[in-house]
This record gives structure tokens, sequence and C-alpha cells, in this order.
């Protein structure tokens, strides 16, 4: 690895989360709720530190392949750290290990907090707490690419090992353009949000916040309550329908600006939105006949939840732990599935899935035919490369067997199975509440500070998918 | 699909239950429990029913590679059901569902019971229920390849569809021989087995049951407290020896037999040894700091339960309900690893999981340099074919879907989610006990008979290793 050029390009992105503190810097300004003295100090300790590491290294090698994973990596926990500086100098953080966990949480889009009362947090640092989710969502890398030139260098590489899905889509031949298109299409969907927030009866700051975290898959919110503490049909139905749109693959809302047709031409989103839909019936249905539900309430609640779950946001308007056991279980399956590739949202993602059954009722067929010699087909005759379906069945097997250990490390700890596979589930699929003790009505403060650093590194080996942070692990990648 | 083949090589499965019931019957004579007459009128029945079949089905076409698929499955099937009989005749079971249940379970060598008083059951249909496990532990299949000469042709076909494993091993050319040979190999052990039993103090009857169900890792016991019956070091350490056997290669030890240093040769077997030994000493420690056991019973029953569940055979000496929750953990990824290939135990199989992780370590190492054509390697640099890789992750996925739809249909009867997943796995693994409400001192009498139809194909999907039974839902297994 070229540890020089890694240094470097991190320490760019240091100095732009410093800079990005500049925004609730200016909010706590507005506020005066005392945080503002908080959010400068960090936002100059940490521009300073990015600086003073940049200068070091000046005149760095171009990046290579490898070197890739080391910037994302180092990049994105440098910013989880960095970040959760407004949280221990205001005070409303008293531990690294907690403050560390929210911020990675809030990078990663995760949305898990340990936050016991969130409502007697300032405004600023509030305001940062849904500001980074929603750099985290779309990727503070690929904002880099966009906006910084000396990351155009081994832009691709970089692109390719912080983008979600099993082969990046590239809008345009140039990836700094590609990333430029993506922003401003999130920027652009996430202005409409906050305006039909605000039209909806939410303030400003609740409406910009809630836009935030929407649009990131993230799930964060500044309310004690979550969504729950808006009783608003309008307020539901806008965020079930920004969460359905985060979680799409943006290089489709690029395309569809021209012919909105083009979803329905993706397998991927349609099979995305026929989950969706069957889901919410499913859920819709046995809140009303299983649990007396009135037909709207049960709608709007089964819609929102399975988009919340799904698209890994992780709000709540309603306590799913009292749900039917068949009705949590379908959750968990929808928190493994997840969004589209190319969206904001975790987990596994949809296009993942449909490789995967579609490999496997392949080799039923190898079994009964072994001289086949079809391959996987992804609608219409289009052969999935060998190498991609292999890619997408090592990272099912890797995500598993994470899953698996995990698991265990936490049962280790002492949690009840149900707590520690959805912890471990919810956090390596960046979704945010599970189910039992880490529930939707649950916080994670509770737990030590072991298993709250196991599930801040699921967090992050979950938001880079797996590979780019396991590729540390081999010698080879640390050569010179 | 060839249908008169088809059935005319099924109607000899049958004929041979039928035979097969002469010995409990022969035992039913002996020990004068009112049994004799029920088993008698079975054996006539399904007997004069196979031959029936038979001979309407005369001169069948040769099978073919299809038509092995829909003889393994609807052999086993009609096995279950004819197998049954003696259950329901003798009147020790009521119900259909539950007979079959009982039975499959049998075969399927999984060791799930509906019974709930195991001992008022008399003792030629407790022979019998311990003998089906037998059989079906080495197959019956195998069995009839070995002795019944009309199944020669489509064999070896035959032989893939029921022999678990990636790639069964064959010993010598002919197909006939090596089943021939298992055969030998698996009598002689189990000879070995229940005289050993013997003269650590069980009587002849309890002996040879024990060793029925031991080598065919099945773990029905004719005692209601199952192996905790026995409060003998001698008995506990001689059934963890011949479980640890019986979860081994049967191709292993009949290659051991000139040179006992094969086991260490095999790269599975060295694995398979080190999981049981590495999972022992944590479950060890643990009971002996934290449950504060004796040092020896500690180790003893460690050793047992560890191999028990590996091994999926499933007898308790301990109630593992009442063990930390990271040890409860422990044996429930246990029971997803299994046996070896090759043996009598269920499950996935040490070799597929090894498979995986190098295939996924392997992805990983693409990731980083993607021109990598190494492919996964198995000891030594002998690498395995691509189409074996492909299969075990297509086995992986098709497993973990089929656990994760039944789960999610067992939730939906409203089992909580540990008893739902375990009593899923347990029985897709063909291990018996799971966790919960199906754990080693409960049963599985007091599900509803949809649930234990559910359980009961997981058994046969288990037993026959995915492949062969979901191959009859593709409609092309159908044509002519």
């Amino acid at each position: 690895m070229n540890y020089r050029a890694v240094l470097n390009a991190v320490s760019a992105l240091i100095v732009f989360v410093g800079i990005a503190m500049l925004v609730p810097f200016g909010v706590a300004l507005g506020y005066r709720e005392g945080d503002a003295v908080a959010l400068g100090v960090s936002a100059v300790l940490t521009a300073g530190f990015g600086l003073l590491v940049f200068f070091l290294t000046r005149h760095p090698r171009e990046l290579r392949v490898k070197d890739g994973f080391g910037v994302v990596c180092l990049g994105w926990t440098a910013m989880a750290v960095f970040g959760a500086l407004p949280f221990l100098l205001s005070g409303s953080v008293v531990h690294f290990t907690d403050a560390v966990f929210e911020t990675m949480s809030g990078f990663t889009t995760t949305g898990a907090t340990i936050l016991v009362d969130i409502e007697a947090v300032p405004r600023g640092v509030l305001f940062w707490r849904s500001f980074i989710q929603w750099i985290g969502g779309m990727g503070i890398i690929v904002l880099s690419l966009a906006i910084l030139p000396m990351l155009g260098v081994g832009g691709m590489q970089l692109y390719r090992a912080e983008a979600p899905g099993p082969s990046p889509d590239k809008l345009t031949p140039r990836i700094r353009q590609t990333a430029a298109y993506l922003w401003v299409v999130y920027a652009v969907i996430s202005l409409a949000e906050a305006v039909a927030l605000r039209f909806a009866g939410m303030d400003w700051f609740d409406a910009v916040c809630h836009t935030f975290t929407t649009m990131a898959t993230g799930g964060f919110s500044p309310r004690n309550a979550s969504v729950a503490a808006y009783d608003s049909a309008a307020v539901h139905w806008i965020m079930t329908f920004f969460m359905v749109l985060a979680g799409s693959n943006f290089a489709l809302h690029y395309r569809a600006w021209r012919s909105p047709r083009a979803y329905f031409f993706d397998l991927e989103w349609r099979t995305y939105a026929v989950i969706l839909l069957v889901a919410t019936a499913i859920v819709g249905g046995v809140l009303v006949i299983r649990h007396g539900y009135e037909i709207e309430w049960a709608i709007r609640s089964a819609a929102f939840q399975v988009a919340s779950i799904m698209t890994t946001t992780g709000y709540a308007t309603d306590d799913y732990e009292l749900w039917a056991p068949g009705l949590r279980y379908l959750l968990l399956v929808l928190m493994f599935i997840g969004g589209c590739a190319g969206s904001t949202a975790g987990s596994v993602k949809v296009v993942r899935h449909v490789i995967l059954a579609k490999a496997g009722i392949h080799e039923i067929e190898v079994a009964v035919n072994p001289r086949l010699v079809r391959g996987v087909q992804l609608g219409r005759g289009r052969r999935v490369d060998t190498e991609i379906v292999r890619n997408v069945m090592g990272f099912a097997v890797l995500y598993v067997g994470i899953l698996g250990v995990s698991t265990g490390m936490l049962s280790g700890l002492g949690f009840d199975l149900e707590t520690a596979l959805s912890a471990a589930t919810t956090c390596l699929a960046n979704v945010g509440p599970g189910l039992a003790n880490v529930g939707p009505t649950d916080n994670f403060a509770w737990m030590g500070a072991s298993a709250k650093w196991l599930l801040t590194g699921l967090m992050l080996v979950g938001r880079l998918e797996i590979y780019t942070v396991l590729a540390l692990l081999l010698p080879s990648t640390w050569k010179r």
C-alpha cells in the first residue's frame, strides 16, 4: 500500500468533514442553545488536523487499485472519529465509545442510537446528527470525487469501493461527472421532500432534519418518539413516498427524468416495488384481521413500517414489537433484502437477491441436466457475467458468515438469540432498530463497550459492502 | 419422466421395506408385548402392495438421469408412508400425520419425535423405530444397489441423488461394489458398538437400538430420558466415540482400514476433528467456570453434546437449554456445520463449509486483484472444479433460502423466532432437537398438523440434500 498517497487522500476527506461542520455551526448560532462553541471548535480542530496531514503528505504518488481500499476504510473511520467531536465537546454524549457509535451510525446511515433523551440535545448538534446521514447516504467519496480534483486519479476505484451494488452504474464515461449528476439528483429530490414536509405542517428544522435522514435512508429523528411524534397522515405518506424513492437506484431517477417508464423497464426496481406492495398487503391484512386496526391506519402503518425497514431507514410510527411473530419475522427478512443497488439503502440489495435466486434455480437445472450452459439471466435473455454471479455469491456467503460470527460474539456477551441476531443484522444492514431488546422503542445505550464497538464495526463493513473492509485483512493488500 | 420405470424401481423399495419389517416382527414375537400382529400385518401389506405394483409395471425401460430424482423422492416418501404402518396398527401413534412425521424422522435420521411416553411403546415397534434409522443412515438406495440387481442400471444416478456431499466418493469403478463395501464397513462398526455398549452394562435390546441410532446419527432412543437414562461414563464415552465415527466419511474408514493415517491426510476430516475439539473445549470451559460443573462431568457432557449436535445425532445427556446463550448459539452453529460428506450425518457438511470459506476469501482476493486466476484450492494446491464451487454455493443459497421461508411459515403459525428458526434448522439438518420449545427435553407432539407436515418435508429435503427434491419442482423434470 502507498501510505503517503492514502494519508493524503484521507486528510482531504477530514478537511471536508471540518468544513461540513460549519453548516450546523451556523444553525447553532441561529438557535443560540449553547452548542455553537462546541461545533466551531470541532470544525477548526478537524479541518486543522486534516490540513496539517495534507501538507505533511504533499506530492503523493498516484493511487493504485489496492490503495482505494485503504482510502475508503481509513477515510470512513476518520470521519466517524472526527465527526464525533461535536457530540463530545457539547457534552451531549459523555463517552468516546458512544460518540463514535452514534457518528458511525450516522455516516453509515444506520440510525441506531445511544441517545436516551434526543430532545435534550441542542439543535446545532441535532442538525449535525442528521446532516452526517445525508452526507453518508450518497457517499462522501462520491461527493469528493465531484468537487475535489485531486481524487480524480484512481477515482473509479474509490467509487467502486464505496458505491452500493455489485456493479456500480456509470452514467457517463467520466466518473467526476457521474458523481456530480448523482449528487444533483439527490439534492433536488431532497429539496422537494423538505418543502413537502414543511407544507404538511412540520417546522423547517424538523422538515430539513427528517429530509436528510429520509433521503439517506438513515432514520435518525430529532424527536424521541421518532416519526410517531407526528400524528399526521400527510407526514407519514410523504415520508413513505420519499423513503421508497431513496431506496431506488439514483442513476435510474436520473434516467427516469427523461422517460418515467424507465422504472418499469428495470427488473430490480420492479422486484423492489412488488416486494414492498406484497409485504404491505400482508402486514396491513394481519393488522386489520388479527390486531383489530382500523383500515386506514393499518395500511398507513404497514406501508410506513415496511418501507422504513426494507429501505433500511429505520423510522417507526408504530411499535411492531407488539405485532404477531410472523410479521416481526417478515420485517427481519425485509432487513436482509434492502433497497436497490445505487440507492442510499443498505443491506444486501434487491438485485443481489434476484441474482442469488436465479443462480440457485440454475443450479437445480444443472443438477437435472448437467450439460446445461444457459447461465444466469436477468430478464430478456441478458446473461449475467459469471464473475458477477460469483462475486454476488461470495458476498452472500461472507455476509452470512459475518452475521454468524458476530451473532455468536453478542451471544457470548450474554445477549438472547433474538436480540443478538437482530442487533447484528440491523447494524450490518444499516437499518437501525431490530427486535427484542433493540426494538423500535429501545436504544443501544444499555450495551457494554465491547458490543458497541463490534456493532460500530459491523455498520462500516455493511456500508462499504464487505469486500472493501475485508480486503484490509489480506496481507497482500498491505504490501508496498 | 419415465413413470413406468420410476414406479417399478419404487415398488422394489417398498417390497424391501416390507421385508425389513420381518426383523422387528421377530423381536416382537420374542418379547410378547402384543405388537407382533401389527408388525406382521404391516409387513404383509407393505410387501404385498410393493409386489403388486412391481408386477403391474414389469418390463420397464431404462432409468435415465431425470428419472433418478423421481425414484429417490417418491421412494423415500413411500418408505415414510408404509414405514408408518407399525406405529398406526399397534396403536402406539394415533394420527396419520404423527406416524408419518415419526417415520420420516426415522428414515432421514433426524430423530425428532412426537412420542410423549416412549417407554410405553412395545419393544417390537421400538425396535422398528431404531431400525429404520439404521437403514436410512447409509441409505436404502445404496443398500438396494448392493443387493438388488435391477437397480444396477442408472445406479450411479441414484447413488448421486441419495449420497451426502457435493461429489460422492467412488471407491471402485463399479457402483454396486462401492455400495456393498460401504454397507460392510457400516455393519462392522455397528457390531463393534453394540458389543461395546453391552459390555458397558446395557441390555442387548438397548445396546442394539442405540447402536442403530448412533451409527445412523439418528438419535432416537428407546428411553424417555434419551441417553441421560444411563448414568455411566463408559456408555457416554462409547457413544461419543461412535457418533464421531459415524459423522466421518465411510469411504475414509474403508481406506483407513489399510492405513489409519488416511484420516489425517484428509482435509475435511482434520477440519471436522478440530471443530469438535475446539467446541468441546469452549463448552467444557464455560460449564466449569460459569455453571460450576465438576471437571470430569463438564468434559464428558461437553464432548457428548457437541458430538451429538455436530454429527446431527441429537441424543442428550444434559439439558443444554439451561446453558449460557453463547453456548446455545454455538450448538445452533454446529447444527449448520454437520458431519463429513459420505457420512451418515446430515446438515451442510464440513467440506461444503471449507469450500464456502475458501470461495469467500478468494472473492476478497479477486476484489483486490481482479486479474487473479488462482481459483479455489483444497489443500496442497488441489484446485476445486469451478462447477463444484458453484454447486456448493448454490446449495448454500438454497439452504438459507429454504430455512428463511420455512422459518417464516412457522412464525406465521405463531411460533416464536427461536423455536421457529431452530425447529426448521433441526429438521432440515436432520438433527432432532432444537432450542426453546423444541429443546432436548421437549418433543414435537404439541405442534399443529401443518407445522408437522412442513417439518416432515424439510427432513426429506435435507436428507436428500436439496437438489434431488427441488429438481421435482422444475417443469422440465416432468417432461417425458
